[in-house]
């Protein structure tokens, strides 16, 4: 299968070409001059397909770094399964997902990382890789982070909250850095002072307050900043690379952004929530369905913050800085019906996710349009920096001959509408996103040369995602 | 002409790829996976000629964006004419420059600008642009400014330093940073606090301390960071975009630094010298032939920094940050005798300026080889941001379909020894750089598709280079 | 003439006592345990005068160092002389003033010192020192800052705005620095940048915009911030003690900030004004009587700042902290009939300065009041920081045996009305603060052993206030 | 007993005065201009005791907020008992102590208090007071908080190390300072990351690296500035006012200075070991009796900090700048036979702690002969400010009517050579300032009143020294 997509506007983290991107099986072939002679040679009549671009972006496919497909939490999963979840991603122009492998306390790394990969195999639209959470740090995690180097998991995130769950204590998260930073992988972290959290959750409910609204007052920005600085410090100690997952909070990007102007290899993640939704908008928000239970929709950690405080408006600046680097969307769905309506009359009992998958690609984009990012940026943020971040450069996040053919053709004088019944492909009964109008579509998806998605339709197979064996970081410095 | 580079790696500022580069007449025409078939098409032998660059780097050709070809300064003019200059430059794997159009008080802008286009047109060896100085801010100056981005001059370069010479007050800084505001071009900075330096300067000459390490100790960094920090008041008061020249204090870049951190579109330039050289090492050295005046070679503004308050290692660090963004050399030579000499007994008479447009390339890139910046950040620094910076990325400062054919092929197994009788094609009496040994070699340099070097042999012709009408800075956020 | 002053609260810097304070000529003679007996020797039968201040605070008398009476400036002279400006304090509890004696460019620095002595000589209320302004900085200047030394000036005062009348190059400015460095005396300086400055008002006078909220308009946080840090800088390299007088911008005092945290001699002074009132409310101000000239009252520079941005409230903070280490008035008043009003249609023709000598003492107990500042920081503050900072301290600025017997008896219970026809003895024919309302009351201020002002009435004579000779800073780290 | 303090410099925290101190029994009754007269009364001739002061300093007495008289700890108990303890206080010019209670985990709190006063009941020779050491933050602790303020105990102290002994987790820290925000009492913080620690403290031990040298190696500077940042975010989050013990490292200071400079209430003390002692000369000293165990006269927690590093000359900056409020000793003396050998083959079993209650004032003092500090701050940061940190001033920390008579006549031309043999008063075999040479003499201390120190005699008797009951800070902003 040969395919020709002319006439578009390349964009990369650098800027832009005009140029014709040929795409031969599942790999990049060259990137052309527009015009389909190559010394005399006509293109575009010895390929299969052509795609026209004209007037549109050709764009490396988005990379989601961060995804939670059928998760198990709180005696649920995430609605989403591997299935559905990269489904709807590929609506939404994203063609790489990195998933986690979850690990409780008690269980074997390398007996879960089987199981996920069991749960994932088949089953993808897209390729995908996997992080490893690691909760308890036995010894035989230690070795198993070597194992799963080898084995294309190449990061591994720890928790600093959910007690009980995930917590790992500080020793332990030591531990574990040591070890990255022998073998040269990333440590994740989910950075919030569970100890703080769970005190003040068991005090607001004593206290009666117990709406949704409450589960973003009950974890404070002071134990974000807080697990923030303390992950860095550690890093610091061990000499590995820490990345900070849904950084929510203006005074936790402001450690950030202190240990990286002294040259630390700390890296900041958020999420579109937190660029466009708040404390007083979302999680007190009020309807007619679900009375004061409506802010459950919007119940994830870090939570939402008070747009009063101005975390938002600060976060667009610090992707703009690049003191955060990235957008992954933390993609954690629940459904209000039989799931997050567990937590009525007790928001600690909501499962924690919001499902957004779909639309990171599109909700970026508008960022360009309303002048919050460049072009570039946005290619930057979602796709470039993730597959540096994460090791699977060359192969993703650029358009350049040898890469994968993960492509999107991206129209900027499209129009996207997000909500239930609009576009909403994940399996949830609401979209956190009901309502917002992009000014700009996902028209084609290529997924390694096939397209995948055209014109709103899915044109793939299940089972068409492979697994992403990845390698070390080449975001370091 | 078509010619093709095979098997190299490309080096972008992301990462690399395994790609050949196609280059039909004077500009890219495709970038392909390796090997000579495109869809059947042999393209190998549809070309001219053919490069191997097998275990070799091919980068997009580096652009000094900050030169002084054969300036007039303190009564005599620098010893590199635009046909020296650029043949060393090429050489050295650079294959653009920005030169700047000196406008003296009094003298009319225009008029300026059109004598230096005399002065390069028919003799570069490789492409060049223009910034224009302006001291005196004269309303013409003002008018000027924006035909002058018209004309591709899109970057105006200010003096806070030697006064009655370049001088600009601070009414007139701000008059010419409401002009770029408006007209959407760069202001450049020379930023040291002139009214300071001449009174130590004065000072020093009065107590007898008149040898050229005197030239640093009269210019404390205190001149520079407070200077620095006066533009970025200045810039942010009027929203120009402000790029600072020829960093060399670390405390100048702390004021960058924290500028940026805001989101203020603040740039600073560092140069080898600043990265390599010291106060102690280089302005104080003495020689058998020179004695004590040997560090006459080294007398360049702002001047090189003490070891040991270590200032070349946090520059290392800030470009390591991207704190510090580009690297340019400020080549501005004079020979010891006849012209550096004219500073004996009196370092305040030594032409300022130090030659090094040769030799950007290999030193930074000796700074991969030691693990100071990666191999991306070379490309980033010397090339890619020199020209999204300043307007030309697309054209130059990238390997893509549509850009100009300015390629290097870099050899990392080479070597390159630098000094007088080894590689030194710039007219310069001594190098600055006498002795350094490179652990890389530039082999092969294209300019618009042209070899104009290879094998250290110089195979083109006066004349060659041409005008680059710059744009924009592409790089604001 | 002995005095006791019995069962009052005495309040220093660091708390407070139940003590009785005796006074024996001009000079404490000893600070007791309440109740008349020592050592069964009954003290208050042994006196000549007992004041009674059961149920208030004594408190040693403030000290404004800042005040300009009969100022010449832009064509007129500040309304108030040394008589009835110091008349004025004395009714508000100050009982002495730091006024700064004016040179003009081209002026000799030690006759402009005699003719301020000969102005303020046998006319003040209060105890009276000068600081010596200095604009050029002549090599006869230099001499005579060892001079004024040794005549107990030791403080100087350059301008880095107001070209052509007070503003100082940097080259003079580090001139008067080396001195001060050398002698071991304050450099205080005026901090916002005049080019700037000159630049922005003439561009608004031509745009038409003309009346009094300009004048804050065209003098930008940005150019006190930056003149602060330049100042700052040339403080650091030639090792001057600094001390900014009169901070309005935020941004300013965090430069201030940042400095002393390095340990660095940097001081910032602010004023009553910069703390209550505000570009918006005041210099925005229109009245029946004057339109919208009214905000004319307030031209005063530095200008008054945005509330907007939050300049007062955080102005608060710095007090608290200590980035601000004391509030003096910049007393300098001018009527609105026939001085203010010079500035008609040109809001650069209104002469600058605010009167408040009178008031500082209770607007700053009122931030007491409000729990913004402590008991005893507002002593510190108001008299012994001032004091100390200016080498006056043992004589004044604290309550203790040999120190002249400077004394105010505060009443908290008391209550103040300010405004024209209430509380008013300024010689302005407006009142800045009018209608504020002051929880205490300045009962009874004694000066060197002599009750002035008691219960509102005036008890002193003209000339008897004395010339303060005061000794270097001691306030120093 | 009637005493007069003659012709000395009275030094407070704001400068001195040349004046006489007359005690009446405990207190100070009068502070009198120099010589023997008051309005004709002959003051000298009425009193039972007159100390000749010519020459010398005469300062409020020293005030050691941080001590541990007879604490257990490690299966020992700190050498010191009360009765040594604050007798080698009195002779180093010391008059009151602030002790810890301990309350290991299980024990109730009022019994532990009880507990203390019996211990110290008695046995003093100098005053003392109590903090309240909480590990385990039970519901009855927090009650016994609202008790203990009552009791005069207004401060409470947390450990974030040592877990298992006296750890506190997060949530426990939080519910205490709610608490302490609540009654307005301070909470003190041992800040470092016991986690932590305790791994790498396993991870040297299993490494064979067991002499003293590792016990600071093992608890770096990122674990002190990790935790100081934690407390400063769980004091934030509550409102607390925040103190933290022995401060060693540069970088927990610069969080320190960081929450200060955005007003909170936030303070830092520091310990003479921690200014004169480091990693390098001490904790890797070695001897010919002790061989590379000899370091282990120096292990205590927070560990001596590398001077390589440069903490040492930060921590006297801080101290300048008040970013570091006072000075403690931390004082926890244990000998090295039979107590600090027991760690001999693994340093954690080493006894933390470092005697130095004696030398604080000498030690301090000699800052100021050097020129590090103020002789003012020398009296502010060892006297001043702890009783008004720790609710005593008025009392305590203050040379004034109704103040005890706790006075030390200090001489600048004596001398104090420190070494066992020497002046060596506690109850240790070793002296950790041996070979320390003073510049002043501690000559004559008094202790409400009564003379307990003259010439090196003690004149006192066990059981002098009072419980004092202190009211709520008074050093908060
Ligand atoms: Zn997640
Ligand atoms: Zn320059
Ligand atoms: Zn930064
Ligand atoms: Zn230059
Ligand atoms: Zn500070
Ligand atoms: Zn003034
Ligand atoms: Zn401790
Ligand atoms: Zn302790």
């Amino acid at each position: 299968m040969k395919t020709l997509i002319k006439n578009g506007t390349v964009v990369n983290s650098t800027g832009t070409a005009q140029a014709d991107v040929l795409v031969d099986g599942e790999t990049i072939a060259a990137v052309l001059a527009p015009g389909s002679q190559l010394l005399g040679f006509d293109v575009e009549s010895n390929v299969d397909t052509v795609l026209d671009a004209s007037g549109k972006y050709v764009i490396p496919g988005g990379i989601d770094a961060h995804t939670h497909m059928q998760m198990p939490f709180g005696g649920t999963e995430a609605s989403d399964t591997f299935e559905t979840g990269t489904r709807a991603a590929a609506h939404g122009g994203t063609t790489s997902i990195v998933d986690f492998v979850v690990q409780y306390a008690g269980e074997q790394v390398l007996d879960q990382f089987a199981l996920w990969h069991d749960k994932a195999r088949g089953n993808c639209a897209i390729d995908y890789g996997f992080h490893q959470i690691l909760s308890d740090v036995q010894d035989s995690s230690l070795t198993a982070m070597d194992e799963l180097v080898r084995e294309g998991v190449s990061s591994f995130k720890l928790f600093m909250a959910y007690k009980g769950v995930f917590l790992s204590d500080d020793g332990q998260i030591v531990k574990a850095m040591q070890r990255a930073s022998d073998n040269g992988s990333m440590i994740m972290m989910h950075a919030e002072n569970g100890s703080v959290i769970d005190l003040l959750v068991q005090q607001s409910l004593a206290a009666g307050n117990t709406t949704p609204y409450y589960h973003g007052i009950t974890r404070p920005w002071q134990a974000e900043a807080e697990a923030t600085h303390r992950a860095i410090m550690l890093a610091n100690l061990t000499g590995a690379p820490l990345y900070v997952v849904h950084v929510s909070a203006k005074q936790a990007v402001e450690q950030i952004t202190i240990a990286r102007d002294t040259g630390q290899n700390v890296f900041g993640e958020t999420c579109p929530q937190y660029l466009y939704l708040s404390l007083e908008d979302q999680l007190g928000a009020t309807s007619e369905e679900w009375g004061d239970f409506e802010g459950a929709k919007w119940v994830c950690s870090t939570p939402l913050r008070s747009k009063a405080e101005g975390h938002q408006h600060h976060m667009w600046q610090s992707l703009r800085t690049n003191d955060i680097q990235m957008v992954s969307t933390d993609h954690c769905p629940f459904c209000m019906k039989g799931q997050k309506d567990m937590g009525v009359g007790n928001f600690a009992k909501i499962p924690n996710g919001i499902g957004g998958v779909e639309h990171r690609m599109d909700l970026l984009y508008q960022g360009v349009v309303d002048k919050k990012i460049s072009l570039e940026r946005w290619v930057e943020v979602t796709s470039t920096t993730p597959a540096r971040m994460f090791g699977m450069y060359g192969k993703k996040g650029v358009i350049q001959p040898g890469a994968d053919g993960d492509l999107v053709i991206y129209d900027p004088n499209g129009h996207t509408s997000i909500g239930v019944g609009k576009t909403h492909h994940m399996n949830m009964d609401y979209s956190a996103y009901e309502g917002f109008e992009i000014d700009g579509h996902v028209d084609t998806v290529l997924s390694r040369g096939k397209v995948i998605v055209d014109d709103n339709q899915y044109l793939g197979t299940k089972g068409d995602g492979e697994y992403v064996h990845r390698g070390l970081s080449q975001y370091l410095i």
